[in-house]
């Protein structure tokens, strides 16, 4: 009975899905690998509030086992194009885009989410969470390197009652050594809608297509040979 | 002018605030080693919202730079007695508080806390961090423990733009290795107003002087040599 309990918990995972196209591919392939979908999305007074609604469209195609939605005001923090009032850069060439530490950087993002992810699986009994970081394209955000990940995942293993018990919390990055346009026929291949899916920075009806994160996905879907099903201004 | 900015930086601190007795005499530590403090407080839909009021004004009285309360409701995660509908155990013995870890265990608490601690302190430029932890008193939490505090310090400059461009975040236990008497005569010496602070698990306009947290209170008061000058019920 306690192995069962034991099988059965190690096929629960939590995956933070925000409604892009990374955490939506994550939870794809989540799927794909036999787990159990906890959807976990943070409604942290961003901009493209539009994102949400796209997780909750991408949980449910996915048909996850529970989607929370936690509601987390990081603008008091602030510091960033995506909570604050900075402008968010438009028409950048991909160059310019990958060049440094993003405007759009918030303070120890994944830090903050995979805490809350940690505790979110400590309390349904799970041992795995799963984030779609990538350090290809995403080289200038440092809480997207495999060194910040191995380190996070130390640190979860002691900062639990689980782990100090003997669970072993394991973060997964499956998108970790894949481009954008690689992510994106994986994605493909297991059948995720990527027009449930969102990436604009700005939070307008239709994706500006001028924005970082539009334009990497634009140049993203034409290297991978597909076109992008959403709706663009 | 760059050497200037870098000594500012350097004297600030975000302190963890709580309102409670741990706590509020770490920061009371932080401003006698002459730091500017920043103080941060999490309403996270715990019983004791009597905290926050406690937090407000001990920060006050020690005249803090900044204070924010930040809303962050782990109710949605639950899975325990100060954020559920689980009762809080009253009237046990000192042994039987010190057994195990505690009902009122918050999945991956201080993981969290620390990591939104660590997003306000590189946004404001802060490299020192305040917890109010100790390992005498409380080894029943995993993450009060000197393993996790170290595991968190080394993700938290893998985890931030700051920390890769060379700030160097520490985190700063004084309590550490303090038993609970030992804080409070620390605290007493410091000039700290301990009518201020507040430890009762449960919400009432009195602390209730039974539960766990009365008790520890109430037990290294009288070890300390002194009267909580708290009312009771």
């Amino acid at each position: 009975m306690k192995d069962q309990v034991r099988t059965e918990n190690s096929k629960k995972a939590v995956v933070l899905l925000s409604g892009g196209l990374d955490s939506s591919t994550t939870a794809a392939i989540a799927k794909a690998e036999g787990f159990e979908i906890y959807a976990l999305t943070f409604d942290y007074g961003q901009r493209h509030a539009r994102e949400i609604e796209s997780a909750m469209a991408v949980a449910e195609s996915l048909g996850v086992q529970r989607h929370l939605v936690l509601r987390l005001d990081l603008r008091a923090i602030g510091s960033s194009a995506l909570t604050d009032d900075i402008e968010v850069p438009l028409d950048r060439t991909e160059d310019e885009i990958g060049s440094g530490i993003p405007v759009t950087y918030v303070p120890a993002r994944n830090a903050i989410f995979l805490s809350i992810a940690l505790a979110y699986a400590e309390s349904i009994g799970a041992e795995h969470i799963f984030i779609g970081v990538s350090q290809v394209d995403y080289s200038g955000y440092p809480d997207c390197r495999p060194g910040f990940i191995e380190a996070f995942e130390r640190m979860a293993n002691l900062a639990t009652k689980a782990g100090v018990e003997g669970a072993n919390f394991r973060i997964h990055t499956p998108l970790a050594n894949l481009s954008k346009a690689e992510i994106i026929r994986q994605g493909i291949k297991l059948g995720l809608d990527y027009s449930l899916t969102w990436s604009c920075y700005k939070g307008g009806k239709k994706a500006c297509g001028r924005c970082d994160s539009c334009k990497l996905r634009l140049a993203a879907f034409a290297q991978a040979g597909f076109s992008d099903p959403l709706e663009y201004e």
